[in-house]
């Protein structure tokens, strides 16, 4: 099976990232057991919906009275690979780029920005957080020197295919996309592609679903 | 009902607008008719799922051979409210807020930024394609003197509450947050959170399933 096949489906894998970051705020707030209710209220997905997601990883069982807040937040930390640490790099030193480079919290989470590449000449030699920012054409040399796991692509659609084929060329695995613009990479690698227009775009749903659900309702009554 | 209260759960409006940005790279490559089996394999999700989403919203007849792919693209184009138009500002303007600022395709879809603000004095009289940074100091006068439907959040976590109460108590009905933090609002306001992390996360969990499902199923045969 190709990796744009997974064994468990994405809607559910989209939901642990979520799963954690809850149990990760219950922990801090030295809260160490939860119901399943009150986990499922806090999160707005059903009990049901929450222990359906954790069988498909063999389970955990709530014992009698609920979670273990930190065996569940530990056990979904491991399942989303977060104990162990991923080398990336920055194709795109723009604006984008270097936010991204910026949140010293993916770094804590295991994933060690190595560096940055630019075509920009007054963005090489550059550093942000003590990582240089290089010239794209040393890209496919850095590749071959340097174990890289996860390409981020910061850049423009235009150049975008080009770049995904030298990461997927010299050995990266996956590539996280902010490129706005579908790749082609082979079967065997991962591309998670962001989107920011749905996220945007939920918005303008919302503040006008009342109206939509009003004409809804007229046309229903007229025919 | 609350505005945290959808109609249409979150689960089938966060679909809408990938259903879009397929029908609209069909229509640029001219495809006028698509059958639904076609429709569904393109976008990864099933047939069934599709109608079962459409059909929230009054349904969208298959003539005989599939959808067309305009009126198709129309309808969810004025469900998502992407036939009105906002107008938006961004709290916020170090690098990621300048590069929200600068995706002129969130113009072409109708949200017009009106404004940046930063606290930062090297910032503020600053323009991003003609569009100025502000003095935060002067947002509560800006939001009395503009109408402004969608605040973009672009600031640490720390800053974070303090702004999204200013902004809801100056009649901003929206909030999108890359504030990395969970905001109090009342009831009526829309808060779109992005967590950048749930995505990377992903790739992370997808790099290691094979071998996740390998230990799961070892464990098995052990119990």
């Amino acid at each position: 099976m190709g990796r744009n096949g997974n064994i468990v489906s994405m809607a559910v894998v989209r939901r642990l990232p979520r799963y954690q970051r809850y149990l990760s705020e219950l922990l801090k707030n030295d809260i160490r057991r939860i119901s399943s209710r009150e986990l499922s209220e806090r999160m707005g997905v059903t009990a049901s919906q929450i222990r359906q997601d954790l069988n498909c990883f063999g389970g955990f069982g709530q014992q009698g009275y609920g979670y273990n807040v930190e065996d569940l937040y530990n056990a979904i930390t491991a399942i989303l690979g977060l104990d162990k640490s991923y080398n990336t790099i920055i194709v795109g030193a723009g604006n984008l780029g270097q936010a991204i480079a910026g949140y010293t919290n993916f770094e804590k989470s295991g994933f060690t920005l190595r560096a940055l590449f630019d075509v920009n000449p007054k963005l090489i030699g550059l550093s942000i957080r003590d990582i240089e920012i290089l010239d794209v054409d040393s890209l496919p040399d850095f590749l071959h020197e340097n174990k890289v796991d996860i390409g981020i692509m910061c850049i423009p659609r235009r150049t975008a295919q080009q770049v995904a084929d030298i990461l997927t060329d010299n050995g990266v695995r996956a590539i996280w996309n902010f490129s706005m613009t579908d790749l082609n990479v082979p079967d065997n690698i991962i591309v998670e592609s962001v989107h920011l227009s749905d996220s945007l775009y939920t918005i303008s749903y919302r503040l006008n679903e009342d109206e939509l659900f009003k004409k809804i309702e007229k046309e229903r009554h007229r025919n």
